[in-house]
């Protein structure tokens, strides 16, 4: 079982099709950064559309029994979250809202500030806000789960102390193999994964040690040795695979509405769009490459089922449904 | 089994035990007249919160097994409609987000023309309008069911001709036992029947020969003629109960933000406000009434089962599904 924890691509027939050709039994897209309610709608019916048309190659994902459902039929069962909470406005009644619309993840803050947490980008962290309890309060009550990717450290680390289920990283690496700001240190991912929660390894140049140049070997022993440190039923992928978007997309990413001078987020003036990924992971089809290097640096048959899905569906099992 | 195929109550823990005391599995309420989309979702909100707050006595209801469900465990199933598409505004899109949400019935229209139809209180009827034939095919599709009860006759006929699946008529009376505008003459019931639909019996005074004044015979009497002429199991019971609301209720009902102007609908300038209901349907406890009229008329066993719920169950159990 193959399971990605984070992608956000230009979605098309090829990718469907290269998802298909991957073995990706599901993925966790993401439906939002800076929408508002009414807009984070409007792209939930794009996916309608696109369940349409293409019913054999993707399905709608709710439950981890939507995975099997998915795989037993080849297809790739899609699950639906947010990169920032802004779809939910300053309204705690959407939460419930957007779960019974299929949404399983939610980011409490996307680099900045939000109504619930502090982003990563910030300079001062004061940690979960007022609205922030109540809100995970709430999706732990409906099964929406709190992803940190993009938050700071204090407000990552108070989050899984206040949740009373397991949050997740989605999509980051560790900060002492690569120091990125949005990479997370040994502290943030102890409190994460002792708190049961989840991170996804991210395929992400940005984020990958030595960016685009990254070797495989490199990505595979960091997972093997955080993995060591911390547990193996605590991590997945999580590919942060932005496949065939133009540069206009990460510009919205990193600056929606809240700015009106340009913000390069982990890029910079000379190096400003996407970046390009590294030569060994293109798109969906490189997975069994990935699970070749698991191997190669000494993972066994088992750590690597769980690594590369079966943590993932565990985590959905135990996460999507009302407590 | 009692299933009531419509009210719009000012709902209360008073209503729903109402509900229980009088033996009623499931109803379809209203949650929205002339509601925005973020609107109809706020509505949607606040009945996540009764869920909430009174697990034993009410429960969502999206399939006819929840019906069953609600019966096993003592409490009423509530399933949502629109009297009118404004929450869909002008995005057939939103058709399958409701459905999602819960939403089972939407009526093309109420009162006035909308961009589907013509309500029934317009001048001139032009039927089906292009954005209609579209947004009923996509209710098919998902399972919303179409409900003509405000619309005029001639886009009432057409919605039971265009449409692939049977459409309803929630709440109304034959328009010749009592002749009032939101009566359906006998060759609207015979399009909607023939086409396997169905229409449920209303007890608003409005819609009641005499008023509120009618009897309780005369009422049963007209079932019982009504079922014979067209066929028992095209009927049920469809209160239009709005039990305790104020009358700025119905103010909203009829005027919404369409008229600056007072519209008294069904009233009169005499009489604006709610009209009393008959004094043998009071409430929720006073279905065993009318199944002992239906008694007292001749109906069999069986047919007054079919009557009071049994043929809304059927209808539930077949159009609430994907097609």
């Amino acid at each position: 079982m193959r399971i990605d924890g984070l992608q956000y691509a230009n979605w098309s027939e090829k990718i469907f099709r290269q998802m298909r050709e991957g073995g990706v039994d599901a993925v966790h897209v993401t439906i939002a950064y800076h929408e508002s309610f009414r807009e984070a709608v409007l792209n939930l019916e794009r996916w309608n559309q696109w369940f349409e048309t293409y019913p054999n190659l993707i399905t709608k994902g709710l439950t981890a029994d939507d995975v099997k459902r998915a795989r037993e039929t080849g297809r790739t069962a899609i699950f639906f979250g947010f990169q920032n909470p802004s779809p939910i406005e300053d309204d705690i009644g959407l939460v419930e809202i957007f779960h019974a619309l299929g949404v399983r993840f939610m980011q409490l803050s996307y680099n900045n500030q939000s109504l619930l947490a502090t982003g990563c980008y910030e300079e001062e962290d004061c940690g979960i806000t007022r609205m922030g309890r109540q809100v995970i309060r709430e999706m732990n009550r409906v099964g929406l789960v709190v992803d940190m990717s993009h938050s700071a450290d204090r407000s990552t680390i108070e989050a899984a102390e206040i949740s009373e289920r397991p949050i997740a990283v989605t999509h980051a690496n560790p900060h002492e193999w690569a120091p990125a700001l949005r990479n997370k240190k040994a502290e943030v991912i102890r409190a994460v994964t002792e708190a049961g929660g989840m991170l996804g390894f991210s395929l992400y140049p940005h984020h990958l040690k030595d960016n685009s140049k990254c070797t495989i070997e490199s990505f595979c022993e960091m997972i093997a040795g955080t993995a060591d440190a911390f547990g193996t039923e605590h991590f997945g992928i999580g590919s942060d695979l932005c496949q065939d978007q133009p540069d206009s997309v990460v510009e919205w990413m990193r600056t929606g509405r809240w700015t009106k001078e340009i913000d390069y987020g982990e890029g910079s003036a000379a190096a400003p769009g996407f970046p390009p990924m590294p030569d060994w992971f293109q798109d969906n089809r490189d997975f069994a490459k990935i699970e070749k290097g698991l191997r190669s640096v000494g993972l066994n048959e088992s750590e690597i089922k769980a690594i590369m899905g079966g943590n993932w569906y565990r985590f959905f099992a135990e996460n999507f449904g009302p407590m």
